[in-house]
């Protein structure tokens, strides 16, 4: 059996921390298996390139930017390979482009698409351990190196799995795997023994930080089996599949969100194509959208209200103050004090109530809503960012997540929050 | 016309110097030039990380280190790309694969079989300055990334000029050109304007650390002319070229080098095959081998002497402490305490009594000499390690090196020495 195995930047941190996820890639070498590994750069690499960057250019142009960054894998990489050998087994450590990641020519935040793994299976079927660069690719056309954003990791590694038609990805991380919420805000909060890919892409998009959304919109797409688990432990973590076999939990957990804002367009005339253009000119500038809401108003005017990354609002809204006189509207605001929390669950959709039932959860907490939006599997609602911890609490214990599966009211959900880019496309 | 300029790690050391370094590349440019630049990793960079894998690896695998040493170069070429957009002009960076420097397999010291500037004369068509990675390219079998030796950045320099026919080859380093003698040993040491490649040759394997000897016999054997000077300043350097329309001068300078020591073989049989076997096995280990001197003696028995690097010594002296019973010697000793100061000059071929006047200057200057070695356009002899100041000067005074060429004595040679690493193979 192939197994893909991902190491992020904390578990290759040091040339101590390479030793020991050397010994874990031996150990599942010894359990008979063939092993492909994929490295992220190691901790603060990325950060210190892009300091570097920023000293000789406010924006420097996206193909040198990819081409710097790439260093840093091909360090990790390299080392690790060195420290299996130590260990007496063979490695052989490959650049995004060896190992056959064909992207299109988006520099910064490219897209997969096409992996030809030639030289992954020459070097399995020659016994080595196979190490690839996480996060970047090289471009179909133009044949240059490509990285696929941050994160991006997470995604090669599914990319290879599915390429390799891999038992299973394992996703090693700081975390023991997706928690029904923030263990750092609901100490009650428990791990999920398994989640459907559904449910992870909402907990992602929600603000689950232990997934790329990415890596698991590629999952659910080719029915990868996802394994998040810890780099510091040999505890089972979380199973990510497609949730065929599984019970379905009425919810499985609670994400929040503090890396966005909320941006608001008010008196915005209510006719034909200001919303289109709107958007239009917020995607060619490259600003991802999260949730967006609009209520016509009585007077014939209205307000567009959206979130987005906290990193790209000055953007936006430069970008939409230019616009102003256009559209006719009023003006624009950009509040960066909010949070959302999100409530996700596959049984929500044949379960009637559990919108009430979060809303009354909040309001008896104290906790004013501010935006909403639904799918058929997440609720989502925007509250001041100072709310979050009382909030997230609430939900949590209003469905009884805490407890081991009760009742077809069983409990899953999301690790890791906190300030940080998000890479959510739009989903309003 | 096509000029390629390369610039060492000194000159690239930080993001400051690198604009720098895109300053002076924007004036050749200005000057209607198509520009090609070899970068070296940033100062200490290749160090660090092979501090890295010494940390993980006592001999870590040669591919493995490869891939490691080459994020090097990946990083500043991308910077100084960032700093031509900077200034306005575009830059492609490309690697040594992606630049068509094509090697043998021999990671660590590979040597360039072929070179396919495609991807270079396609970014010149389009109007960008090329920046291509030095001292890396990619085996022609495998397609793994290989290195070309410490150093190997001037032979890419080289190597790419004769490839695109470019008018010149400009190295950039931290000395204003070629010396007659190390300045720092000779105070009245003079910079030569011009030297011929042969003689460049032989003052870099006599120790003069201004240009790597592989990359002056590549110039040589392909007739590519190279300018070495200085990157802080714009004044001329000294051409290195064929020589063919300079008046010869008789001497062109005197290179030392602290970067060796003395092995010798005592008390060998002197009967046939013992200095083949001798020979063949550290050739087998990689060692790299200098001067040898040998004289048969009266009762049957001779001692073999020879020098090298003095990082190669433990590994010989092991070496060849487990042939002796072999051979039949008495002993080994390996002496680090030595000097070889070498007198260079095309001119002494057809002017009988060089080497007289060599001795006579060491002998007054009570230098005692303990190997010689000569060959057409050069005499070396090793000394102690203490005297190489004295003799180094006693043989500038002796033939009037400081003084602009006078009658057929001119002025020639070298720049810096110290200890240090030399790249020469056997040449006795």
């Amino acid at each position: 059996m192939i197994v893909v195995q991902k190491y992020g930047g904390s578990s290759v941190a040091d040339t101590d921390r390479i030793k020991r996820v050397a010994q874990r890639v031996a150990a599942a070498r010894r359990g008979g298996h063939d092993v492909v590994v994929v490295v992220s750069a190691m901790g603060k690499t990325t950060d210190s390139l892009l300091r570097q960057a920023s000293e000789i250019s406010v924006i420097p142009p996206g193909r040198e930017l990819d081409m710097l960054l790439t260093a840093g894998e091909r360090i990790s990489m390299a080392l690790l390979a060195m420290a299996m050998h130590e260990l007496g087994y063979t490695a052989r450590s490959l650049t995004g482009s060896q190992a056959g990641i064909i992207t299109d020519a988006v520099h910064g935040k490219a897209r997969i698409i096409d992996v030809t793994p030639g030289r992954i299976r020459q070097g399995l079927d020659e016994g080595h351990v196979v190490i690839v660069a996480g996060f970047q690719g090289v471009s179909r056309d133009s044949k240059d190196v490509t990285t696929l954003g941050r994160g991006g990791s997470d995604t090669t590694a599914v990319a290879l799995a599915a390429a390799l038609d891999a038992g299973v990805c394992e996703i090693y991380t700081d975390v023991d795997g997706v928690y029904t919420a923030d263990p750092r805000i609901v100490p009650g909060a428990r791990k999920l023994a398994r989640v459907s890919h559904e449910e992870m892409l909402e907990l992602a998009a929600g603000g689950a930080k232990v997934l790329q959304v990415r890596s698991v919109e590629y999952a659910r797409n080719h029915g990868v089996a996802v394994h998040v688990r810890s780099s510091f432990s040999y505890s089972e973590g979380t199973w990510v599949d497609n949730g065929d076999d599984m019970e379905q939990a009425m919810i499985s957990g609670v994400a929040h969100d503090t890396g966005e804002g909320k941006l608001v367009i008010r008196g915005v005339p209510d006719k034909p194509g200001v919303a289109a253009r709107v958007f239009t000119d917020l995607a060619r500038a490259n600003v991802n959208i999260d949730m967006i809401v609009q209520n016509v108003s009585s007077d014939g005017t209205t307000d567009i209200s959206f979130t987005l990354p906290l990193a790209d609002g000055p953007r936006a809204q430069l970008l939409l103050e230019a616009l102003l006189p256009e559209i006719g509207a009023e003006e624009i605001t950009f509040d960066t004090d909010v949070a959302k929390v999100s409530l996700i669950g596959a049984g929500m959709k044949t379960h009637p109530g559990v919108a009430a039932t979060m809303f009354a959860a909040l309001s008896d907490a104290g906790v004013n809503i501010e935006m909403i939006s639904t799918s058929t599997i997440r609720i989502s609602v925007v509250i001041r960012a100072d709310a979050v911890a009382p909030a997230v609490q609430a939900v949590h214990d209003a469905f009884g997540l805490a407890e081991p599966d009760v009742a077809g009211v069983g409990g899953r959900v999301s690790g890791a929050s906190g300030r940080g880019r998000r890479v959510t496309e739009a989903q309003a």
